[in-house]
């Protein structure tokens, strides 16, 4: 690909290294993560929410809704097409969840710099919000070979 | 009970609460959380990551490392016998982890008001540190019924 | 005031708490901070930015565009006229700020509970983010008198 | 300098390095803070809160802590000699400081890689904890010139 990539091409290199990562992410899957919408910076996700994913209380543990936005995280800024890694990430959970909610992940993008990314990821149940999530990557100089035509 | 616990007494309500809250988790016990030690607010938990953890780059998924200091968390804060519910999380994943790894969490209390709780928890793989993990948590004024003897 | 109180009651309020707050603030004066706009839960607020401010970098120090953000959040969050105090709080400087840069810190409510109320800040310079925030406030439940008509 | 530094020449370049940052930190001066000790990757200092630092509630402001905690960040993590920049910082206030308080911050390094370093701040009064903070630095690739002998 010689030149800066178009817009179009810039969707569909997004939508490729997700798809990518998602084929060999093995605990996205047992979550049971599918994609929604892909642009580059930006994802959106469901998951159905399973028993087995309970805590010692009967809702869902709070690491099953953080897996869930960590892994927004990834896809979002690693479609850019340069492998992004976590540097800090923070979640409150501000409503409880169960079994059988069917949860929806969108991660935007709140600023990119050469070497870092922040993003936003707001994880809802039916629309009401269960978990506010932010988290900044440092982005390395690899990039994703599926991100080439 | 009457009169205030003993030391001892605040120990075994402690060793009590982290037992049933354990026995009832399915998720916990899909990481295959082990309970090495547990003090009123503190516990030392050990796991072992397997390959169905992995993340799109063959690493363990940051949700991975961040359920297991989620649940020490909530184990050395539930501890005290009052119910306490996590507001506030945030953790770096500073070094790759992978399968076949044993993890330690260590969470410490660092500070314990009438309706909040602040919690350190560091990961370790073989004594090197993978994650920071800082959490607050809020105390309800629901007990635990397994922490009366 | 018997009943709930209206839209426009509750937007007076919120001006009313908010006036009090910074008329009774000496740091956020020494700031500069000016109140832009108030509504229940959300605040905007300008200052501008000296160089007294300054870091060993000749930059903004991050405690200044802290500071300023965090009286966004004090202001967003006491208009519903229950006495609110910071629980947790995070900030992402993404962007250098210089003396002369004239910031507006827009704060929104992300969400309500009985007890816990959570926000965002964003910190702009002619428009473009210096600073991503986020706060988590405790509700207690004593009343600002300046709330009541 | 050939071959690397010795214990006694780090410890010396952290002290010439964070002296020449204070000296140049008007926020900082204003602050009040002192440097009690510097080592490599660690610092402790002190300040007085003046009533000036106060917020609408009559306590000290948020900002004032987390500055003073900030700046700790900075002094500890350019000690190494390369120029650090705070990309994520995290403070939880757990007590109410007043004027008239003698702070002391304690930074230390809870890890360092090549890239990025994180740390930790307690920042107490009279030994009693008031704030806990978290800060991960981007380190570049820049180098004090103080920090040269």
């Amino acid at each position: 690909m010689s030149g800066s990539p178009t817009e179009a091409e810039r969707h569909e290199r997004a939508r490729r290294v997700v798809a990518h990562m998602l084929a060999h992410d093995p605990f996205s899957q047992w979550l049971g993560v599918e994609v929604l919408h892909v642009a580059p910076g930006a994802v959106t996700l469901r998951m159905t929410v399973r028993p087995e994913m309970a805590n010692g209380f009967g809702r869902t543990h709070g690491g099953v809704t953080y897996s869930f936005a960590d892994s927004a995280l990834a896809f979002a800024s690693n479609g850019h097409g340069r492998v992004a890694v976590s540097v800090d990430t923070q979640i409150a959970h501000t409503r409880a969840v169960q079994a059988g909610d069917v949860l929806e992940a969108v991660a935007v993008e709140e600023q990119l710099t050469e070497r870092l990314g922040f993003y936003r990821v707001q994880v809802t149940s039916a629309g009401a919000p269960v978990a506010l999530f932010r988290g900044t990557v440092y982005r390395t100089t690899h990039h994703h070979p599926e991100g080439d035509s």
